[in-house]
């Protein structure tokens, strides 16, 4: 099944193309895009086709043939285009909008076990759509209406979009214009009558390879004199000033090998890479924001409200992950153990615990100026606060029920060795009726969850993705309303401050 | 302010009677009704006057007082009646009627700082509305129509109304009818032309005293030949074959004293009481149902679903204890140390939890046959569980923010005493310009909600009110869904179960 | 049983007198000492006879008839006195006799259930020991023979003593020198001949009324211009100039109530008072440090070392709970459910767990130059750190196997009522077998250790007592050997810092 | 450095050659042992020369040379041998030696950040010192001289010894008399005049590879029907009838590849194999147990008692995670913020915690009827049952500290690569004169901690080593005197089952 698509660096989507559709037309997307990847220090000849990074692809490519089986849960009707779009780039219309991309990245994660990449590009457009709105009421400027020709262009080619916030950062303890080397947060080195060039780095880029543009947004709060690190720009993934560089994750490497049991989750798996920007150049068009410093607080505040909330993916994970422990109890013959089901019990508790507050803080959203929806703050870092939390518990317990094998396990070679394969048969077989093969492959996949390859998504991810713990507490002291509070017990103490003591 | 109420016993609410309004009106409302209640071995003249008994009587009347003060928030207009309604009395017609339920909740547990009382009651109606509808599709019973009647006769009125589940059970590993006493669960013990008689007694009724009809109801799953154990009949709460032992609560009898310091909470408290149903006539318009065994767990689990994400009421309890720990963290000058804003954060955050999960709950309701709406089983199951949970760990932070204060410090009448007063007031100070005496309300207000009486409400009503921790475990079971969660883990870890071992 | 003792502050222990040998020997001894104790705003006669006090005297005596009756366990040899002694008054000489309080502290939590109050006294002697020393050796002072001629009284005498560390502390973001009031602090307010003359308060004072002697201490870090602050003093209980403020206590005043079963535990309970000192004198033979502020934090840092590993007592009072909630699982026929075995399992495991750090940390004691043992320092504070955390869980799984009626449960007197305890002991009956009253008593003795007067001892002051939470976490930090630690990092790793980047 | 090792299977240990010594020495002499040991489905040629398995021989031969460096730490007089020994290989005779155990454990931990393997074998022959006294006590067998004489052996060359008890158990809700294949747990399979014949498997072996003998031993309690499965022999490991099939562990792979930075700890691995015993001849000289199967619950007990407070040794694992969470953070700039702080004294907390009850256990051993010394059961079973759950927080905690870059850093290789070394210089570095590849190294420490190689032993085998939490609450509930601690409660709630309701 062989389509063209247009290469993007030197033409980014025109009327015309025929759009994305299926998951398969989106992997012939990628293709032929002479990407600057590199990964164990190799240059990368075509992404698309390495088994290690393969599994990432994979996983968007999940995405658009979701968005065909269940165009309910997976698209949604855009007034902006006047078509139905794709989920992950729509502009949310309501409350039961937000929402419903929560199911979907449930859904997502029970079909892939992973990181499907694609949230990061979604709520930035949500964030940069109010964001962008707001700008130009106070600066008078051009970007939300650029910001929505772009918008348009994207769901009408159906192509993937990332978002690149976190910036290398250096010595945390020291903000962007403190730091001894300029660069170490991105920023605009040049201006242009045409446009501005960017340099620095991104770091932690999910899904970066995979996607057809990128949005370049800053990550932290910005002095006045930080201006030219209030950038938010558009860039095409292809653009021959970018390079990445692939990051390593536990068990990468399984994936060159041959056999398939040992890999967990042979098919799917997350993508993280650093990008580094060397002097690109951006044409306006694709700038929504240049210099307004005081707008970098609010974004990163909006895009994290979206953010946060977005890691009840990791429920569907969850759900993997449970029910992966549950097979393996059950191919124990232990199913039935009271201790068992109680800790499938408790996983499944956590699990709902994090889908709770996180579709809670979609049910309460509330309208922005430009009419998009925006997710409430505080239950939104509630649940990413419990994200960073649940998933090790519900690690931990499935690790308990997978048994020790989940450590010591032969390869599946040693299973397909003739002369250890049939011992091995014999001594790791179940109860009755259960091979050592499906015994071996829940394991592995408990294994690639917890200590493996996606153990990376679910865990380490979970804890810094959308902004490591800390972030959250302080938004959560921010967004508690501690005052409120002191009144509220002050009015039932009877405290009226106005005693001698009192100053 | 006077207003006279006809004796419900001899008269329920008749077309015509003047309905209650505000707090004040119930208050009147509650007098002269000669109940039986006992409490520390001595029958109580008027309960109303009761100094132990009063602060119950309040939470409650405040809930009218809401209705007037906050309107959208605590009435709703009701098809059935054709008026608005107080929303304790409302049949929900949309999942936001259910989330209105919770803000409500949450707003009178801020404004009481302990249980309100009428939550059973609201859950109940919505449970029995639904209920009825279907036992009568399946018998050709008339309970629905009976029970319209009866509700918009309590919503024109005005009442309160209790809600009475929890049988005394006796040996626990047996069920109604293994029992070597069969009153140890309520039952019909004769049957008339006109109606039933019913013995038994119910445990832990929070609120009775203070409503104007019980609703009786089983409590668990029954079997076919428990038939006389599957009874639900509203009763008004001054019937004389109703006697009341009212429970002691930790510091019950600060209330006696004089002073106000010490009671940490003075107006508001919760009520918990034993009834002991001495073969009370019930007639048949009060019957809403009667037999119908297979459909007791049905009534308890969707009373069991609106009920456990109803103690989200736990979170406005919570934000009076989180602020009664900022505001003597100030009063004693360390309320910007880290240690000291971090637990007030990790407070926030599990409060937060618990409401994330109740409002989804109630988000993710769907409609019922009869037309109303039923809460999300599942995530009303979690709200629950971790209300099992957190309130101890806030308790636990809130004691910690305290200081030892919090089980040390002298009485309020050593503060008045003219020997003592003067030294205790020049110790106690705190932070410059916080008197003694504030340090004292701030620190018997968090005694009150950690050991005190209204800890009962925040913690051991917690814990156990609407089903015990192991409750909820059941049922998260029943709903967890483990067949497709290990159908998602077989998929990715492409297990056939079809090798040669698999049977 | 009659003996005389001479009133202490006018003699305290001479020669000849005789010593205290059984519980009501004590018991005698605490009679006829005028002190002013305040309780509830009145003066109280006589604290031995006061049914609010006496439990807590009980406590006390029950420490010395254990002595009698396991000599082996609570009393040992006195090389100083020559005599055996009882082990609250004994210098340790070996990591043994460390261990031995910590199995004596146990046992005693277990036939009390609350805290018997002598291990602040046996802590501040084995601190004081070898402080003393010391000092002596720096600043030839005379402490150390002064501090051994006292003990050999008190041991002689078998007298029970006091220790006095916490001040009033004011505002907390202040020092002693700092406050607006200088008497927040304890402090030497003038110098004469013959001694010094103290003023001050000294909070949270367990079993001071019950003691002969206390001894006050500095409770913090001081600086060199806070000499008046670095005081260690002996007083005699009964000293004219102090004045005792007795705490309230959750549900103190139940034991002015006739009846028992509301009690819980009706013979034990702990005491918790503030001591005001007006001007006290004490001669120069009574005064162990005086100005020699570097070592306050020494002196701090010993006694909260062997202090916080004495909470130890707290699982013998644990075992009572674990006991209690067994018994109720027992009592309502449930003992076998799988749920109920595990939670009992829990509250052991984590009820050992503190018993582990806590004799880990006597067994690791070194010899100090005095000759006396002092305990592991970070392992006593990590033993106290689970003890400010894990009785709250414990004590929520209490209540959790103790069912609502531990928040529910009618009072005794409506139990011994003619006309409701026939009800009650029908419907309140457990399994076959199995009264209302032992019921009650069992569910009566969980609601004192979790929300009642015993729940003082076993939640707020074990989260307090020896050192709130942040002191020991501050205590942890100083001891864990952070850069050892790094150390082992850098060599696993392989770090030189030895690279361009490296200063 | 050459020295001659007599093949073991051939000869084992006569008198005349000349002992190990160091840890080269130790290295040699595992060459050349033929081993039938598969790895990724191929039979490995030199398993000490093997990239993957060589790190694991390294840990093994730092323990050797620890007893050259610090020999009171690791060595011992056996008065068995009549000379020093390597404490792995010394009979306990003092709760002092228990003790000493675990100090060398920690220290091991500390020096190699992994699983060092001999522990297992040190706690099984302290475990059958005691148990074949016994069973020759009743049943006058000849196991103790036997027993002896092979340990003897075993001390004066110095030989490592493994001991193997887990079988592959098949399914778990049934005993190895039940199983559908009677070769699911080793048993004798023949029985000679000269010895006996096993057949079986044993899982999850840490460092048999790399050890000399082979203590095999049932794992389970045994029915009298199952006598042929009470059997414990000593095995030489290069015996022709063993097969071992390497455990495929996270990340195992890296150690094929170039480099070094990517591996976090590039010495040292633990090791975990599963053995096949294909009809395995054991003189009697070697048979220490033969069919008296009420002995095996008893073997069980005291090794896990000994084993389970072994799992000290991750304690220093955690100092070394804790040292690399530490030196991360203060690479990143951001050692003195507050919540960096707390979270290291968090995670020490833990560690400490683990330690406290481990050597709890150890102090508190006991003799037995044979002399050595047994530890305490219980507090054994806590301290296992804490490491079951702590590093896991701890884990949790220590990838919060080490930000995102624990799962994104890119490889050594790329650090290496001129094209984007340098970039990746610039950007990665942390604080000022930091180095990018020492960031590099910290945070892959840590990756190999919590997900990597070393996560296997510090996690996985934390739960599941020396018996699953499970099996622990098992023996914690055996052991916590649940009858004992009714009485407490009883004596003080004055309960005393009397009653008319009392049978």
């Amino acid at each position: 099944m062989e389509r063209s698509v247009t290469p993007l660096a030197s033409a980014p989507y025109v009327a015309g193309d025929s759009p994305i559709v299926s998951g398969a037309d989106y992997i012939v997307s990628l293709r032929g895009r002479n990407l600057k990847v590199f990964y164990l220090g190799e240059r990368v000849a075509e992404p698309v086709d390495h088994p290690v990074i393969r599994p990432s692809v994979n996983a968007v490519a999940r995405t658009y043939d979701l968005a065909l089986e269940e165009p309910d849960l997976a698209t949604a009707w855009s007034a902006l285009a006047g078509q139905r779009v794709n989920r992950f780039l729509h502009v949310t219309g309501s409350a039961d909008d937000v929402v419903a991309q929560n199911r979907m990245q449930r859904r997502l994660g029970q079909l892939t076990g992973t990181c499907f990449q694609r949230c990061v590009g979604m709520d930035a457009i949500n964030a940069l759509h109010s964001l962008t709105f707001d700008v130009d009421h106070v600066h008078d400027t051009p970007y939300h209406e650029r910001f929505r020709r772009f918008l348009v262009q994207m769901q009408r080619a159906n192509f993937t979009l990332g978002g690149a916030m976190t910036d290398p950062k250096g010595d945390r303890s020291k903000g962007p214009s403190a730091q001894s080397d300029p660069d170490l947060f991105t920023h605009v080195v040049e201006r242009r009558a045409d446009g501005v060039v960017l340099r620095g780095a991104k770091m932690h880029q999910t899904g970066c390879l995979n996607s057809h543009w990128l949005l370049v947004m800053p990550g932290t709060r910005l002095r006045e004199n930080e201006r030219d690190y209030a950038i938010v720009a558009a860039i095409p993934v292809d653009h021959p000033g970018l390079t990445y560089i692939y990051g390593r994750q536990s068990c990468d490497t399984r994936a060159l090998e041959d056999g398939g049991i040992d890999l967990g989750n042979p098919r799917f798996s997350g993508q993280e890479a650093m990008i580094l920007l060397d002097d690109v150049f951006v044409p306006h068009e694709h700038v929504f924001l240049d210099g307004e410093t005081e707008f970098a607080a609010d974004l990163v505040d909006r895009f994290t409200a979206y953010h946060r909330r977005s890691y009840v993916c990791k429920t569907g994970v969850g759900d993997v992950l449970i029910g992966a422990a549950a097979l393996i109890a059950d191919y124990n013959g232990v199913a039935s153990a009271s201790h068992v089901k109680d800790k499938l019990i408790e996983m499944a508790h956590l699990n709902e615990t994090i889908y709770g507050a996180g579709i809670a803080a979609s049910h309460e959203s509330h309208a922005t100026a430009s009419g998009n929806f925006q997710p409430d703050d505080l239950l939104a870092n509630v649940c990413k606060h419990n994200v960073t939390r649940f998933p090790y518990e519900l690690a931990r317990l499935a690790q308990d029920l997978a048994g020790g094998l989940a450590a010591t396990m032969p390869s599946d070679r040693d299973l397909a060795n003739p002369e250890t394969g049939p011992k091995l048969r014999k001594y790791l077989k179940g109860r009755e009726g259960v091979s050592a093969e499906d015994r071996a492959r829940a394991v592995r996949l408990i294994e690639n969850l917890t200590l493996g390859r996606n153990a990376v998504g679910y865990l380490t991810e979970s804890l810094h993705g959308a902004g490591s713990p800390q972030a959250q507490r302080i938004q959560i002291a921010r967004r508690m309303k501690l005052e409120e509070k002191k009144k509220f017990a002050k009015d039932l103490a009877e405290i009226r401050e106005t005693g001698p003591d009192h100053g």
